[in-house]
């Protein structure tokens, strides 16, 4: 928090004067975009084009690195609930792909206060789009990331799964340490995090995941960053599973539940929460809605939610995600949160495409991160 | 409040003296009981027993009036989360059918503070059984009416569904002025309550009722007791539909949405309500449970709750339901909250099983009350 006191106060150091005196951009910048939505490999293209001048109240950021996130594949095909910001980049009006990324800044106008040359920022809110080499924004449409040191990957993919984690397992029910969450989609990438952050605040996971061939493999990895136990979808509504949770949780049933799976193991699931337990739902991806037995409302007075990342930040103050993201970062550099499975895409228009082909089809080996 | 005041006080007057010192039970109570669960017709039986003498923290009251309520046979089917207490009556331990109903106090032991003889008290929470000429139970098992002015039948059945339209008007979204809210049920009891609460807050409702032959006639009602709108579930998913309410609400969409009914027009309804919508069942009519789409959570970040009057009353304080009671009573008294439909039943063995048989099968006209 020194540090942003120190923005607002806007004092400016010799060496940031001279930046800001003597910046002339003449930067040609690549972004990867479209004009229509469909097909992102149909529809995105590169597109080159002259960064604008620097105005008071604008800054410039280049990219370090932007992942592909199934949301920005949504968002393209138009099926996304947040329409894509349309913005004149050279002579056409264009949206830009992606959503989630890191810059860092190398200019600020005269009027800017809370940013400076050296920051690292991550976009205020979704729909900027972060395919691009550089982004000529109003200060406003980036927040500044703490100075903690954390790998450039952590910090490019950390506003979506960390959070959307971190979120839902702080806002929903006050939790103690030893009590438990239940959660499906266990090997997700926000169930990863839910597990790490979870173990970090002395929590206990109960994680549900589908059943495989190498079932025994993927428990011992999920084992091995903290998760209390896991079970498959299959088990979930047995006789015997009853018995085992029973025996894990004793008389303090997990208050909290979280689901990105939906159908019918989403609604076994809601079974093991305990009365006034909270449900959140972040995904469908069974892409069968939830059912709910009326008991489980009136009787059990379970309270069904749903969170979405991109609306939190929306709604919230910067200081309040600011916040969140120190928390978060620490965990990050004690090696609690560590760093997601991933793989490098290039920045270039047909090795893009595949990339964000094989985001659709669920094929790709970890998270796919564009490095600028 | 001024009476709960004087009651803590322990003030007795000359004429409460005299009533404690002289009164001697020697009465013969009567009770519908049961003593194992199963079908109503067949377990229940009339019982009497002598009524135990007065002790110091107890009270004895008779009881006026006493509905039977749907949930009352669910109890006696065992189907029901909640058990009966079982009571010492003469010589056998047993339950007693009926969960509401309006008493008046007869006898108070010398350690009562908080009731006195003419009090008229409804049960503190379910379970207790009200279908008895008269009980002999702690102070805490009875709660005092505010003593204003309303027809016996309309204090015999406030605690159940006009108390449930009540807290869900006001605890899950703040409503103001020209608020729209939206439920199905409209035209049952609870529903009728809402309507009417409603429309004296100021605020508009709209009514989902079944489709059925004399579908005009019950609009009228529904109209006349201050419905804003009344539609069929048939017509709640059509564009037609969707389109008069847009013209109806503008952009205050609802924000409250009350269920009862469940199954697929109860996820169209759903739908109505705006972002940051709260949406509470308290029934299933239906027997289908509620299926939710995950965008309505996520995307509009819809929240749905359970809502049971009984376990409300069982976690709140009593001074928190004596208000409660203080502001029904009065829209009652103001004409605002009308009397439900009823007939009366005769405390009488075959009369009560044939009552209870009707309340199983739906085919009662209008609410049926025991009078005493």
């Amino acid at each position: 928090m020194g540090f942003l006191v120190y923005s607002l106060r806007q004092r400016v150091s010799v060496s940031q004067y001279i930046a800001r005196r003597y910046y002339t951009s003449d930067i040609t910048a690549k972004a990867m975009v479209y004009s229509d939505y469909g097909q992102p490999s149909q529809v995105l293209r590169m597109h080159s084009f002259k960064l604008p001048a620097l105005t008071a109240d604008t800054v410039h950021v280049k990219f370090l690195a932007s992942p592909i996130n199934p949301a920005d594949v949504n968002m393209i095909q138009g099926a996304y609930p947040i329409k894509p910001m349309m913005q004149k980049l050279g002579d056409s009006e264009l949206a830009v792909g992606g959503n989630e990324g890191v810059a860092e800044v190398i200019a600020v106008g005269d009027q800017v206060k809370n940013l400076k040359v050296g920051d690292q920022v991550v976009m205020a809110k979704s729909g900027y789009g972060t395919w691009r080499t550089h982004a000529a924004g109003l200060a406003s449409d980036f927040q500044l990331l703490p100075k903690i040191e954390v790998p450039l990957i952590q910090k490019a993919t950390m506003t979506v799964n960390p959070c959307t984690a971190y979120r839902m397992l702080k806002d929903f029910v006050k939790l103690n340490p030893g009590d438990y969450v239940i959660q499906n989609g266990g090997n997700s990438a926000v169930g990863q995090a839910v597990i790490q952050i979870a173990k970090a605040w002395g929590l206990n996971t109960i994680n549900v995941v589908r059943n495989r061939p190498e079932l025994d493999q993927l428990v011992n990895e999920l084992e091995e960053i903290g998760a209390t136990h896991v079970i498959t979808d299959e088990e979930l509504g047995s006789h015997e599973m009853r018995k085992r949770i029973k025996s894990w949780v004793g008389d303090k049933p997990p208050l909290l539940g979280l689901n990105c799976v939906g159908g019918k193991s989403a609604t076994e699931m809601a079974r093991y929460l305990g009365t006034n337990g909270q449900y959140v739902t972040y995904g469908a991806m069974s892409k069968s809605p939830l059912t709910l037995p009326a008991s489980l409302l009136i009787f059990k007075n379970i309270s069904f939610h749903g969170f979405w990342v991109s609306k939190w930040a929306e709604i919230h103050k910067p200081e309040e995600r600011y916040a969140m993201f120190e928390d978060v970062m620490e965990l990050m550099k004690q090696g609690k949160l560590r760093e997601p499975k991933w793989t490098k895409v290039e920045f270039e228009q047909e090795a893009m495409k595949k990339a964000v082909d094989l985001g659709i089809s669920g094929f790709s080996k970890g998270k796919q991160v564009v490095m600028f």
